[in-house]
């Protein structure tokens, strides 16, 4: 394994912020030789690879740290370089003495995602995987996380290259052809070459078409809740929040921060938009509010509609409904119309009050009465069926674009193919769809791809 | 080595939000059998001590994630137990996972500062060291850490240990003069304990006293900048502060919780007490705004007194001075001089001008001119010498209280000694003095004290 750098980087790997223990990483070829220099302890260059080692870090005769040094020798490690993991007490003061220290030493601070950038780079992970990383790390919910976590194990990534390498043999194939183009001979079997083209267009518009379940699942389905004021509004979101956090608060010191309106249902984070300002204007579908909720609705992938069950329906109320879906049809949006307070009256009668609207719900809020069924109404309005562990979802937009850019040269190459096109002209258009391809897993990259994806790391991993 | 509790503990040890890593630490007599259980890769049962294996965390079917796990087994681990920590994503949702996933196969949550307080049972730390721990943590100074370091180390225990066996001898002397009361005999030489109670009761209050600047060392110089508006109080605490943040900056992802007005001068930290609010009002000094001024005065060390140099001094100054130096006098506060804006004027006739105050400083925020002998006054104040790591230094408020109560209980002994007090008297007197010196290293504890100290600690540690 040939290393990619020659320097040596550092960084703190664990969250800044005070706690019992942080951890320091250094990778590079002087990984060793630089903690050996500062640590008191067993001689750490003849220790082997996966082991632990208790002693101090020194800074002259000054104690820094009691500390716990795990080695990783090359190219058994995560970037395939020497690591070194510095477990030292959870201090802001110790972490940045250590950090100093060993950059006096011959370190480097290691810019975003430079560790997982030398795995890439080094050949421990390709870049869609490389990219699940970032992905796992910022996971909130259940799908997002196996997603990411699917990504990451090279799911996503074998079925891109399995379809690659079938396209490459094609290629290679009628660049032969453009060798011996005189003589007018056709060494790729162009019925084989349309139906391996087709078969790799279904799949890619299978993958392309996964991005919008992969991308609800990544970043949260945004919701609007719609509704006069006093219908209880606020008093479902509690509801719905309360039963997310009750999983949540169980085990201190792990409580997520407060993202007052995001609310996981059964794996996936509904984003409750701007209903904190929903909440305060109070205003909402009243004549002048009408205007702003619809300007929300049209950012909002699903309109929850709520009412009062003992409010009396008519004119206004059969307007509302369908001024909403004409808004959420045109965006091919969801409407969940939804009865509250039902506790106050029957709901058989209500049912035939609005037998118009078969797909209604009836609950209440407060007696947290069918509160499943709109849990099943917003994963319906979702299309997300259990994550089958197998079925292969993209969620990167990165990657959606390149996949619809490869679909686009795929077509070329199909039109090219039943009609008069020359060889030189279908070899360039499956160049692009392999080009475009391989910017998903890695093989064909930029400095600026890789720059771009790996900015957005965070600082140590 | 015995094993003080029979439950498997678990917590997260690393500061909660996002990183790149996060990790999860388990301690007890299960902790090995229970990572087994949902560890996927080598059988970890059989692995060595001190050893790290990498492989997945399962949920039944599912990947929670890719792990490494590092093995400590008793008594070789910090807490004397067997030891697990795994080391993971750090995304929340994996966190989260993990945790509950453990707590299902039979660990608990852990409390507070529960492994250090396995530590101290299992006689991995005494008492003192054990409360070092938690002072190590959130040292955020030079100074604060090196004392920590030392009382980690137990440079600080060990002085007290002595002192307190050579005690117990003369304890259990007096004791058997009890048992042979009736004869009249002294098995405990009266001049010797003398010598010795006289020497103990040095050290003790030469600790006591060391506690004043323990305290600033641990907890910050409070410090009041008082002065008219527009005498340059924000600049030059942003010229202390960039000064500061200049050595702190240098390391992306360490950078340190805004603490706008805690400004550290080579090594110890000054509070700057409510100068947002100084400057906020900016009627500081001005007539109404003198009673508001003096009362934060009183809970401050140093009174930092700034005035511009081209403001005609004249009554109304020297009034300011006598009122500020009558309070802070009172409470054997320091005020310091500081006439700000010199570079607008000749430097040499102001020193003239204000011969009366030879230790008043001249200097220019704006131009950061003298800025370093206004640091070097203001550690002065606090009469911190560097530190020199041979000297003990108590800095906590219970140790100090213990010391005070052993102290009491020694001057009883020697007012026994030289006076016709019996010896059950004088044995009862030595006693309270080794409880409360017990107490500070935790030979005496109840759980009460426990309690009340390992509570304090984070989850984690």
């Amino acid at each position: 394994m040939i290393s990619v750098k020659e320097e040596t980087i550092v960084a703190l790997a664990t969250p800044s912020g005070t706690g019992a223990i942080a951890l320091i990483r250094l990778s590079g070829p002087d990984a060793i030789t630089i903690i050996n220099s500062v640590f008191k302890g067993k001689n750490l260059e003849e220790q082997e690879s996966h082991t632990i080692h208790f002693g101090t870090i020194r800074d002259g005769q000054n104690i820094v740290d009691e500390v716990l040094v795990s080695l990783f020798i090359a190219p058994k490690s995560y970037t395939k370089e020497n690591v070194v993991e510095i477990s030292c007490h959870g201090s802001k003061y110790i972490i940045e003495s250590i950090i100093k220290l060993l950059i006096r030493k011959g370190a480097r601070a290691a810019k975003p995602g430079e560790f997982t950038l030398r795995a890439f780079l080094n050949g421990g992970l390709d870049l869609a995987q490389a990219e699940a990383v970032a992905d796992l790390i910022s996971s909130q919910s259940q799908a997002s996380h196996q997603l990411a976590m699917q990504q990451m194990r090279g799911g996503f990534s074998n079925e891109l290259k399995q379809l690659r390498e079938q396209l490459i043999h094609f290629a290679s194939m009628i660049e032969l052809e453009l060798d011996f183009s005189e003589e007018d001979v056709e060494f790729a079997n162009r019925d084989q070459l349309k139906s391996l083209v087709m078969a790799i267009f279904k799949v890619i518009n299978k993958l392309v078409q996964s991005f919008e379940l992969g991308n609800v699942i990544k970043n949260g389905v945004p919701v609007v809740i719609a509704g006069k004021p006093n219908v209880g509004k606020s008093t479902l979101l509690n509801v719905l929040l309360n039963e997310d956090r009750a999983i949540v608060s169980e085990i201190a010191g792990t409580t997520r921060d407060t993202i007052e309106d995001e609310i996981n249902i059964r794996g996936i984070n509904f984003r409750f938009i701007d209903t904190a300002g929903i909440r305060e204007t109070q205003d909402i579908v009243e004549a002048k509010g009408v205007e702003r909720t619809f300007e929300k609705i049209k950012s909002s992938a699903i309109v929850l509609y709520l009412f009062d069950a003992n409010e009396t329906s008519g004119v206004e109320f059969e307007k509302i409904i369908t001024d909403l879906k004409a808004v959420t049809d045109e965006r091919n949006g969801h409407l969940i119309l939804v009865c509250n307070k039902v506790d106050l009256g029957g709901i058989e009668a209500l049912k035939a009050k609005f037998e118009a609207y078969p797909a209604m719900l009836f609950i209440s809020a407060k007696e947290r009465l069918n509160i499943e069924d709109l849990e099943d109404a917003l994963l319906e309005a979702v299309n997300f069926r259990s994550l089958n562990s197998e079925e292969v979802i993209i969620s990167s937009l990165r990657h959606h674009d390149a996949l619809l850019k490869t679909s686009a040269a795929l077509e070329r190459v199909l039109y090219g193919i039943d009609n008069p096109v020359t060889s030189d002209f279908l070899a360039l258009d499956i160049k692009q769809a392999l080009y475009y391809l391989g910017e998903i897993t890695g093989q064909v990259t930029t400095d600026d791809l890789l720059d771009n994806i790996f900015s957005k790391f965070c600082i140590g991993k």
